[in-house]
C-alpha cells in the first residue's frame, strides 16, 4: 500500500486507515483503552511477536495516538499511554465491537457496560446535529469546504 | 496474527478486526459504500495490485460483507455489492473519517454531506439508550451474558 499517498490524500478515511488500518494496531488501542500500558502486558494479552509489537507501538507513538513515558529510571522502563487522539478512537472500537457482536457474535462474547452503573452500553453512530442513525442516512462526499 | 484464534475468541472487537482489520479491506468497503461495484472500478480508485484486490474481495465475500453477483453472461463478469452486514459497517467508516478529519485533516479533505439536503454530516458515537457520547462514558468489559 502506498501509505504516503493515502495518508496525505483528500479522503479522511484514507488518512485514518494509513495510521490505524491494521488489526494489531486496533487491538493494541483496545487494550490501551482497557488500561494496559506496558510492553509485556500488551505482549501477553495479544500473543504478538515482540518485534511486531515494538514496531506497532513505535508507529502509534509517532502518529500521536500513544505517548511513551518513562516510569522507571534504573533500569529504564517505558509505558505507553493513550493521548487525546488515541482516546478519541476508543468509541470507534466500541462501535466495531458492537458490529462484531451483531454479525459474528455466535457463542460467548464479552459485553460492554457502564463502569459506574453496570448498565449495558450499546454504541450507535448518529449525526451530531439531527441525532439520526447514520445507518439510515444517505450520504455523499463533497469537495473540501 | 493468529486470525483463527482471534476470529473466534470472546472479544467482539477481535472477531471484527479479524475480518476487516486491514487498510485495503476498509478502503474497499468505503468505495463500495460510494457505489463502486466492479473489479476495475476498485482497482482504479485504489491503485491496488490486482492479485491483492482479488484476495481482499474474495475474503470480504467469504465473510459475508460483499455479495458476488454475475452481471454479464458472455463473457462472464461479476460485481461486488454490499450485504446488510457490509452496509452496517459504513457508519463506522464515517466515524473513522470524522476522526481522521479531526486529527489528520490538515489541508484539504473531503466532507460528508446528507445526499438529500446537502447538510454536513457529523458522525458521533453515542449510547443508544442514554444518548450520551461514548467519549464521555467510562466503560468496562463484562463476561458474556
Amino acid at each position: 500500500m502506498d501509505c504516503e499517498k493515502i495518508s496525505s490524500g483528500t479522503c479522511p478515511v484514507g488518512r485514518a486507515v494509513a495510521r490505524v488500518g491494521d488489526a494489531w494496531s486496533l487491538l493494541i488501542l483496545r487494550d490501551a483503552g482497557l488500561g494496559l500500558t506496558r510492553f509485556d502486558e500488551f505482549q501477553k494479552s495479544l500473543g504478538i511477536a515482540p518485534n511486531i509489537l515494538a514496531r506497532r507501538l513505535a508507529a502509534l507513538t509517532a502518529d500521536g495516538l500513544l505517548e511513551r513515558r518513562r516510569y522507571n529510571e534504573r533500569p529504564p522502563r517505558h509505558e505507553y499511554v493513550l493521548t487525546d487522539c488515541g482516546r478519541d478512537y476508543l468509541p470507534i472500537l466500541q462501535a466495531i465491537g458492537a458490529w462484531g457482536r451483531t454479525h459474528f457474535g455466535d457463542g460467548s462474547v464479552v459485553r460492554l457496560v457502564d463502569a459506574e452503573t453496570g448498565a449495558p452500553v450499546e454504541p450507535i453512530i448518529v449525526d451530531r446535529v439531527t441525532g439520526r442513525a447514520l445507518r439510515d442516512v444517505s450520504v455523499r462526499v463533497a469537495p473540501p469546504a
